[in-house]
């Protein structure tokens, strides 16, 4: 089954779907975050096929997100780290874990925890406005066309 | 093709993904958050097909991230709205916008700017730190098993 692209959309949400929406691959990423980096790791972990767990690797690669390092060459065997653009992710991955701890675990119930290492206290990232400093609502948040708008009629995505 | 389900780990960013991960869900709630309830009108915008659109906009309602409000009884017609679980995953959608934004379209070159009608001005929101207030950076946080943990022997996911 061939998915539909998201490549030809004006929007960064779907660009940023399109690199790394599709099923299974936030949560190869959760584990990059965590700092699995062999193939055998991520296999077992995820208890995902290994044919998809190599396609998924592969366009990450080709993305630009986890880069494959070589630690054996008889035979090949590879580390996939992550890069800058990768490891850019952590608040896509993190917005995620809030929404399933709040939505789906529950107060009390959160299988993991975040501590900043700054403070050393357990902590929710909270956003605040990078202009104001206040924090941000999403009530707050309004949509504009941007510079890089391509169709004057065409509701912002 | 049946895809595997998250819906066994104790994790909660599985437990996220399980409920928005699928090919266009988060695209149809981007949209959603831009002020689109109609059917009609999500299939027009996203080039999506019927048969998906309608599954993925009752998977949405089954899992209570949107509400469906009759608003024509004949022929039956419904609105389909952000509920409060719903809303609260403007941090997942923004999180991916500020990704594609500076990774894929590029500054100066984003379709769709974000403004703070607090203060007014374009805004990127930052993650802080909610104990300590200073702004968070993904290097600066330390996962670890949480109150839900079930498996101590278990990587933290």
């Amino acid at each position: 089954m061939k998915r539909a692209s998201f490549a030809d959309m004006n929007c960064s949400v779907a660009q940023a779907l399109e690199q790394v929406g599709e099923w299974w691959t936030l949560l190869i990423l959760r584990d990059a975050f965590l700092g699995v980096t062999r193939f055998e790791d991520f296999h077992q972990r995820l208890g995902i096929s290994r044919n998809i767990l190599a396609a998924r690797l592969d366009g990450l690669v080709d993305h630009g997100i986890l880069e494959r390092r070589t630690y054996s060459e008889h035979p090949p065997r590879h580390d996939y780290l992550l890069t800058p653009k990768g490891r850019d992710l952590w608040k896509v991955v993190g917005a995620l874990r809030q929404w399933g701890d709040r939505w789906v675990a529950g107060r009390g119930h959160e299988p993991v925890i975040t501590v900043h290492d700054t403070c050393g206290k357990r902590t929710v990232p909270e956003p605040h406005c990078n202009k104001c400093g206040e924090k941000v609502r999403g009530s707050d948040l309004t949509t504009r066309p941007g510079p890089g708008a391509t169709d004057p009629d065409f509701v912002p995505c």
